[in-house]
């Protein structure tokens, strides 16, 4: 189990989280995405470490980006 | 054919704009729904006048105000 903390910015609303929160969740490996979207903090948790590519192109999709 | 603009605050970003959209394009009568994310306004086209309550209820059913 490994849990890590991205940053995404452009988030906006409760909506935006959703998308993001959808996204990322799609990763193959992840069992839980937390949002908070004051901060941009995303905590991903996953069975295995995640490539960062895989969860920039995950947040890309969603619409907003990995920093 | 009426033509009216209403002003919604809280609206923040383009999944926003669509929340609102689909619940007032559900009003029956409506034909068109335009909006301006920058103002909040909110021009819509309907077959007849609307009641201002049912706008209200729609844009609330959306998780915004009408103002």
């Amino acid at each position: 189990m490994t849990v890590a903390t991205y940053t995404v910015t452009g988030m906006t609303c409760g909506h935006c989280v959703s998308a993001v929160t959808e996204e990322v969740s799609a990763i193959p490996g992840v069992s839980g995405v937390e949002i908070d979207l004051s901060t941009g903090a995303v905590v991903v948790t996953s069975e295995h470490d995640l490539e960062r590519t895989a969860v920039a192109a995950a947040v890309d999709e969603a619409g907003y980006r990995l920093v």
